[in-house]
């Protein structure tokens, strides 16, 4: 929903106004929107473009060398007048000409209308090419009924580019009329944006349900479904947009440009999971993609949807849709001389693994086991773990710990079954504990395992001494590396006791089992006890920590694992 | 939230690889990440960033000439291991050293800290700066200890301009520190992200309320308030962030670069109506705002959040940030040679009032006081109005005939008391009303009244047969500019038996007042009846028209206008 307005009334006016502060490189103002703050060398043809506001980039954001001379901008989605659309026009004309390109609908074509008659009486040669993408709209054999989503740029570009280029105006209307006649558009919406001020969304869309053919202001759509998938989304424009073809055109062998539309809320990383998707499949339907986008080029405040469109390339099309441009919100071409970089190796190399002893392999699988008790924990008790990190932190921490776990885990079994060793299954184990789990857990628990992996070796098998050895420099690393001390609500606070019980434990001359077991009970109350610390540290007070009263998810789950691994150690 | 994945756990990875395959104009895959896909023509220092994934454009969307070398892309919210940011970093390195820079996170910390330490015992001359930039998420006194939001962009931005001038390791890493020491941010938020799969929010903020100081993970905030106005978040960023001065700083005559940052869904009008009111007191506290942005800069997903960044600047740090640079996420400079344009005209000429005669004058007063009826009976059904439209449509006639008949309404006022006669203060009001109204209702209000105008002129009075014809001229001018008919279900719907019954029974000897009563009962007849039409239309089954047994509210509002017009008929 939009929240940041002072009188609903004014916001399009604001708006502009902040619009115009923002971008002044690009633009000034107009009456009824803005036109150009630069101009090219030589005079062009001048392109005008607008409608309602509420989807920018559109239509402000596209104003600048090789895209729009001016646009006008009317009021939350609600048509500029015509005597806006005059007022931008006129402003921006050089003697070439003006080309008017908008979506199709009926209040933009009544007002764009009106000004083109007035442009027209008053002697300036104007024409109006309509973009009408959106498949959904109207039946294929009703084109011109169809309305414009984010094809709206498509053409935009193309003839902001024809015009720089230095092409008249009978050329400029042509290439954005065949732009327009080889671009097809799908959208789908989640959910539908508020207004400013107004009481609810101008749509809804059932929980867990995606409308399908929705317009940009919550026209009706014509399907209702289930969210699918990234992939089946995916699917599902693909599918429908390769038999949705353009005059003249066959799918294997084209080259297309694909525009991956946000319109609001479904944000760029989803967007990409979905992009992913849609690239296979055009190469496997034999399509060559073409400089894409993927972002939000045509929004509808934060209305949840997503839409994905095609643009049929013919050289000349391909070459203005390459062709520089420089809007606030668009922008192609490279600013500075670049040359191709050479393909990185996209691989890792493959370390060897260490000769280790009949004995070391022994204990690997000791370790190994122990991992496979440290999955099951961490999984059994990973939903707990992120509950309590959500409290104070970003609530990370349980998914964190097991894609740390897991990873750990297959990479000790490779190796186990290569034949290493103690020290190489703990190291690979800690490899890829950290590359997975990223976070500081993940940095933590590989330091553990390097630590312990280092003092048990490749050579021998373990006594009591050396797994107590191996505790302390653990304990050690974990502190020295985040800078941690007993007492800061860290995992510290729960790997200190326990290394310290275990030495004392073994010191005293108890075997390595008794001692875990003793060592074990020291940090599961550690751990617990972290809970009071809060108060203590006078965090809650001055940083808002919310967390008094919760214990450090890293020092629960380090006290959990330490309990887990016990029966493995009883049983080797 | 975020509802188009696959598996959750392949989200980060598929999501990396999408990136990839959108913006191969900028970057390729390496393992870890994305390094450059584009090179220098001569080597350069390199700059590595990086951090957790899900605030896109950061990071891999800020790699690219001019910005960064490299980024290391870790799951969502998880810092990228050792091994990536070691992965990423090789890769991008020229022989000339290796600037790292990302937020100050535990996380990052650590395994940014481990790369560099394993790249620095390969003998490489290795660096990192910080970028602290929240000043709610540690005191004054311990900036070291401050988080990194949207200030990352403008450390980055400054390292990549600087390593691209040809700048040595010791200098890149210098101007990297003072655009860090010289930047501040300030963010609230609304609504937290709901990552892939997850059940809940990463954090929720009370219905109307507002988090202060929050994180871009929901890290804790250090205050809650009522969702303030646009103006009053604009004071309070800026009033807070002109105390939060960098050494060495003084307000009035400085330069400063403005970064007013979306987390996700607070969008882009939004953020130009605070941006505008940024941008005045800046002004007024004497500060020269320089090449600001308004934008998503650094996301946190779909979190409703957004975020004011001040970077104060020196000469030399202006020159970096102006510098071109081109990425997927972020680019600065001109792509194409272009003038600095002439300021445009930007109001609109005031037109002179025709002198009109007595009756003429007396007839404008009457038509003033129909347009005071009109705006009462649109003010007091503009929500049903607007309900209705919602039905079917954008949910805009009832806001968009307020705006219009208030306009209207208020630009005869003017006219009349300056002492116009009864077609200049219909064309005024018809100007106005299409001016302020935009879509097509506004539009087809204009042909209206200035319909009506033509008739009534500005020299005479009018009998009951001018009106007749000018209600006729107007139903016909009506028609004619929709292109729709009696049964299209449009406002033609109630327009033309109006103007049918008011003709005929001027025409059979019934005076003004008489024949308007009976036509505005036809008018109100067949505008109800519009609630039939949509399934003879069969609009319901080929385009998911949900508006059956819903009237037209484009015909309602014209009755109900008609009708409320009578009395001051009757009293004049």
């Amino acid at each position: 929903m939009t929240r940041l307005f002072n009188e609903p009334a004014d916001f399009a006016d604001e708006m502009i106004a902040g619009f115009v502060a923002a971008a002044s490189r690009w633009v000034q103002a107009a009456p009824g929107g803005v036109v150009r703050s630069t101009r090219a060398p030589e005079p062009t043809v001048s392109l005008v473009v607008g409608g309602g506001s509420g989807h920018y980039p559109a239509f402000g954001g596209l104003v600048g060398p090789g895209l729009a001379h001016g646009a006008a901008m009317g009021n939350l989605f609600a048509s500029p007048s015509g005597t806006q659309v005059y007022n931008v026009a006129k402003r921006t004309e050089q003697g070439r000409g003006i080309l008017l390109s908008y979506g199709n609908y009926a209040g933009d074509v009544l007002h764009f209308g009106q000004a083109q008659d007035r442009l027209r009486a008053e002697g300036h040669d104007v024409r109006t090419v309509l973009v009408t993408d959106d498949i959904w709209s109207a039946p294929a054999d009703q084109i011109e009924k169809r309305r414009g989503i984010a094809g709206d740029l498509v053409v935009f570009k193309v003839a902001g580019a024809a015009a720089e280029a230095g092409h008249d105006l009978d050329a400029v209307e042509e290439l954005a009329r065949r732009a327009n006649a080889r671009t097809r558009s799908f959208g789908v919406a989640f959910s539908g944006c508020t207004l400013p001020g107004a009481d609810e969304p101008l749509f809804t869309v059932p929980e867990g349900r995606m409308a399908v053919g929705l317009g940009i202001h919550g026209e009706p759509g014509i399907d209702e479904t289930d969210i699918p998938t990234a992939n089946e989304l995916a699917e599902m424009f693909v599918e429908k947009l390769l038999t949705e073809l353009p005059e003249g055109v066959t799918v294997a062998g084209s080259r297309v440009v694909p525009l991956l539309n946000g319109l609001g809320s479904v944000k760029y990383e989803e967007m990409f999971v979905v992009f992913k998707r849609v690239s296979e499949l055009l190469g496997e339907a034999g399509v060559t993609v073409v400089e894409p986008e993927v972002g939000e080029l045509c929004t509808s405040f934060d209305m949840a949807g997503v839409s994905l469109t095609l643009f049929w390339l013919d050289e000349q099309l391909e070459e203005l849709w390459s062709a520089p441009a420089d809007s606030s919100g668009f922008r192609k071409g490279s600013v500075a001389p670049q040359l191709v970089a050479e393909k990185v190796d996209a691989e890792e190399e493959a370390e060897a693994i260490a000769v280790a002893s009949e004995e070391s392999r022994a204990l690997a699988a000791t370790v190994l086991a122990a991992l496979d008790a440290v999955v099951d924990v961490v999984d059994a008790n990973a939903e707990e773990l992120g509950r309590i990190d959500r409290i104070a932190g970003d609530g990370d921490h349980g998914i964190g710990m097991q894609r740390g776990s897991h990873a750990g885990r297959d990479a000790a079994r490779g190796v186990v079954a290569a034949g290493a060793g103690a020290q190489t299954t703990l190291n690979r184990a800690a490899e890829a504990w950290s590359d997975r789990a990223g976070g500081t857990s993940g940095a933590i628990w590989a330091e553990i395992l390097r630590s312990l992996g280092a003092e048990l070796g490749d050579e021998s098998a373990a006594d009591a001494a050396t797994v107590a050895r191996g505790v302390v420099a653990a304990s050690d690393a974990v502190m020295a590396f985040g800078k941690a001390k007993p007492g800061d609500k860290t995992m510290v606070d729960a790997i200190v006791p326990f290394a310290e019980t275990l030495a004392a434990e073994v010191a005293s001359g108890a075997e390595t089992v008794a001692a875990w077991t003793t060592a074990a009970a020291a940090s599961e109350d550690a751990a617990d006890k972290t809970a009071d610390l809060t108060a203590k540290l006078g965090r809650a007070r001055s940083h808002g920590d919310k967390s008094q009263g919760t214990p450090d998810p890293g020092a629960i789950s380090f006290a959990l694992i330490v309990a887990a691994v016990l029966p493995v150690l009883a049983a080797s």
